[in-house]
């Protein structure tokens, strides 16, 4: 009989709207059980949340801080497997060294640190300990997005040309001043040196690069403050050099009335191109320059063992945000179930890993740096 | 401390669509637990899916009668709160009987049994044990059908005058002669008097009767069996006239080549016209006379409450056919809850019901007699 | 040098719709004058409409009997080469009789007479004038259609299975008292037997028959007058049996609030399926079993050469309506250049003809005659 | 008696694509006849294209400047109205000048001229002699395009923040080296400094003008040119500074493997943003922070004006290219229509002008200068 691993989460209290998500996802699949929590920095919160969500209050920590220490006096089998971090961005980094270092698996909320330094300090420590870390850029769990990068792989597409990826939101459009102060995306000491960037720029930087294995030379970047009294843009387009020639485009928004999340990529190669919209995950366009348009589609016989691996449902019965978040949870629990009982880990895992994290935090960096620049051209930095 | 639910299931082995998707369902907002099981009619087959699923060996039952006799031994607090009903059709009823009557509570699927008297007994038995009984009819499950039945309700779109609910499908048409007998819905045996009506064509029915409320008065239909061999028809056309002059059009197919599940309704009414496709679920369009079209999105702040309340994500997020399937499950949970602990169940339950399935089933009876007679207009039966 | 045809006109003066359309359509290409015309049966509204086209005075005539007359006292090339018919269904007849019988070739607008019988003595005069009669069905003038046309031909979707056409409209929902007096397709002694089938449900039955080549067997048919006071029906459902074992599904509406124009066609085969809108008449879509679903778009290269032949702009720029119904007319003038030069008819022409027309006619009578009888199954009458 | 206005044409020969769509939008709407041309500088081939016209073949001329001489001789209302010139770009001036001097009006294909100086030079010309000029950017004649700029003035968008405009095209990709030669857009000596922004950049550009009245301050240009062996750039991307702090983006694009041409734009403000694609032309979307979004649609009564002015078919039946491009005819016809018969132009002409040529002709020459100088933010030249 196979064994339900046991997650413990750091953040995500009551509202927390991100939290929520990472459980569903945890819990789709029937094989990971949230035992344990330090869901606020308000004690009482963490509490209550942990109430809600029917846990051993004696596994409702106070501090991430008490639960690596308590935890890690559990027996194994007992203890969590793994902690799900998804606090504000600059906590992800003394929350993951403190459980990487305390022995424990971590999954973790993007964009991964603060800053490029941390980045490149956690991948150290990840590194040193062995255990697993995984990025949810989830956003590439989608199946057709994995099948996206298969044909790139396969060539279907010829050489790579051009890749244009957007992000367009609202939400940060129509708020008042009082609710500006509370979103703490805005707040650089939460955030850090980027918002929309930092939060929506990565993940079209990571979708990119994901599906076609691009690496960014130099890049471009205006970045715009369009809601007065903010210390961080809210608005971020850039002009990209590939290593290799290729170019590309990255829109991010969170400023653009009535969009929601339609994070989009188009990919153009010498032999054909293809198009993916999150809003609508469940099909794949691919355009010929002499054949009929292609619409690939989830769950059908067709498409690659890859996409067929993380699909759930027949074709036409969608799946949507949560089943393609769960697959970095799935993909991570396949890694984390090996390295609990002390075997070797798959190789063929398919999860963001540090590694990811750090060149996302390189791209915000060298965003930033454009953008205070004037918008002249910036090398990625060295990493 | 919140209880979770503890759930046991019959049928849904290796191998099974619909009780992988049940599992999820009921798995996906960390409320229900899954403890206990008959997953197979061959015994051997049902021990190893209850080890897939980790559930303790003491609790996988070789048939379902074992199950309920056990079950019902175990204290209260842990046995099964309910049992889920994944079976083919011809096997529902036994097993809703013995658990109902066992003092358990019962999520079914649909149809809700082989024929219509078995349906009637159903509603009986349901009536007299007081127990919660929910068919998962999901795709009333959507927030955005949720959202239609609001509108019709506020007298959005006027009088309605029309309703077109359409369901293709196109996964029975190339198989192959061996494929074919191993399809237990082409089996009159399993399946009942109907195939493509009986398995789709109610989902048709029944969304337009969840979001119009207009009871079918009479209807002529035109069934097909177009692969030769089968005993079913894998095709059939309706036309309706509902009570109080409304007109209906119901198409079900399962010989439509590359027709997924688009099941998709749309409702013409005096003043407005609404349309919903469960391919694109998110969305829901409203057309005017007059006015611009408008497409109401899913987790916006617009939306009316019922819809807002089986909405677990922001918009452009998507969510798709688990969550629809799971907002099943929650509300038989809601009920289910109040059941198990005495208290009075809610008053504003929304899950379709024993009443539902015996509509249902009355709609399959006449259809099949329509159809029968040479697609003369037949009554709806008096249940 | 190639010489323009000349073309005269009957009904189609100031304010009515589609004597406008088939101007246009006329003019698109540069191949066809407008140099005469009997706009009006009131004569100052005939004159007026002649002005306003900047029309030689002397040939705007009073009364199609006058245009005949004096037009055919005209010296050959000076004279009309044929005449275009836009007037309401009742008068269709006793036109083009005239003009047929007066020695010109005839355009007319659908449906093609006021009744079967008058349909069936239209042909046997068309086919002792010889002259050529084009009658204006132009969705079939869309490129994509044909090239589905081209597509069942070829056997790429194998043997056809069902055909699901439907026309629906709104126009006639929102409408007065008042206005409901000025519709003469709501009057019986203009429009005939039928409004809704008649105006649109015959584009539908048309289209799908253009499309597959299958023949009506029988047919059941549920008429609806929705609107008080209205004589004729303003909704339609029909369901079909074709020869051969084929069926069927029309529905045709005006009473469908919000919608405009949006003639659809999917053709349901045993290798693939096809499925087309004219509101996005540019694509064709087509659906498989077992391969991605395919987008052909007008203009590409590898269209049929039937589509090819019937488009003007490259692939991206669209074409719609007026480029349709200017093939109708490209098509009906090069059958004229044949016939006014005194050559044989080229025997690759592609426009509705006489026979199609009978056909509609044939399909209304049906479908008026099982509706009156409670929606019994009707035999197609023998033509 | 209306009087139809008489055409010439400078270029457009047999198999010239530009020129037969110029003639199919003159010719739609019956209001202009192509009575003499100049149709390709080789003059037997001028000669055959006129004949395949219909011309009377003394008007057919073997240069453009035969042409002003000898249609200046006859006498008014005999003579040409105006000219047409769709030639390759570096013909355009001198025609367009010699015409002008002429005593014509000009209507002329985009880009306007060969370089910033001749646009300089001709609107001097065209001020000097009082004739009417109009420039052929026919996206700005379709009628949702115009409710955009209505929705923009009335203020519906609130302040415009950001605009994005995109013309990806793919019909450069896949072209052989011979096929390379012939097309005189990538010669510079034919196209000017530009190919790509030139040809495809200018009406992104246009289009967002049109519709927000926004004018660029200053812009950073990426070019590149993906196939070897070509003098100009096949692709480029630009970030905007307009004038007041908006942002904006145009991506043009001709190796973009299966893109068609699907000029597209989106403006977002602060109440609201809008979504117009060419491909589907008859639909304007409109998105809101906190409402249903909306989809206008031509033809229907809620729509401006402006946008009713240049319908000509009820909403449904769809209008397209040709009738978008028509609609600058009908306004340049009213224009000219007027300056012939010596009356004041209307002051409500909606139809771009040889100031729109200059604007453009300038944002090419600063796209061309940022690209050269490694994509260095460049003001816009003082014209």
């Amino acid at each position: 009989m196979s064994r339900r691993l046991k997650m413990g989460m750091v953040g995500g209290g009551r509202d927390a709207f991100i939290g929520a998500v990472h459980r569903m996802a945890a819990w789709l699949d029937g094989k990971i059980d949230l035992v344990a929590g330090a869901f606020s920095s308000n004690p009482e919160k963490s509490r209550l949340s942990g109430s809600d969500l029917s846990i051993d209050p004696k596994r409702v920590y106070a501090s991430y801080q008490a639960m690596v220490e308590e935890e890690a006096k559990l027996p194994a089998g007992e203890r969590i497997d793994f902690v799900s971090i998804v606090t504000p961005n600059h906590v992800h980094f003394p929350v993951a060294k403190a459980f990487l270092e305390g022995g424990f698996n971590v999954v973790c909320d993007k964009p991964m640190t603060f800053n490029l330094e941390e980045a490149i300090a956690l991948r150290d420590i990840v590194r040193k300990t062995g255990k697993v870390f995984a990025l949810t850029h989830n956003y590439t769990g989608y199946p057709m997005v994995k099948e996206a990068r298969e044909m790139v792989r396969r060539g279907d597409l010829g050489r790579i040309l051009k890749v244009v990826a957007e992000y367009p939101q609202g939400w940060l459009l129509p708020v008042s001043e009082e609710q500006n102060k509370e979103i703490w995306r805005m707040d650089p000491a939460k955030s850090g040196a980027s918002c929309c960037i930092g939060d929506i720029g990565t993940h079209a930087e990571n979708l990119g690069r994901y599906i076609t294995g691009l690496e960014i030379e130099e890049l471009c970047a205006d970045f715009t403050t369009f809601v007065e009294g903010r210390q961080l843009e809210d608005d971020g387009s850039l002009l990209i050099h590939y290593q290799g020639g290729a170019r590309g485009v990255i829109l991010a928004s969170q400023i653009s009335a009535g969009e929601e999340n339609d994070v989009n990529v188009r990919v153009y190669g010498t032999k054909a191109s293809l198009e993916w919209h999150q809003e609508q995950p469940n099909e794949l366009t691919v355009k010929y320059p002499d054949a009929p348009r292609r619409s690939f589609r989830r769950g059908n016989p067709y498409v690659s063992d890859i996409a067929k691996r993380f699909t759930r449902l027949p074709s036409g019965h969608p799946e949507a945000f949560i089943e393609a978040f769960a697959n970095i949870y799935l993909e991570a629990a396949r890694a984390i179930e090996a390295e609990v009982s002390g075997q070797q880990l798959p190789n063929d895992l398919d999860f963001p890993t540090v590694d990811d994290g750090v060149k996302g935090m390189a791209f915000i960096t060298a965003a930033v740096q454009s953008a205070k620049s004037g918008c002249v051209w910036t090398k990625m930095p060295k990493t």
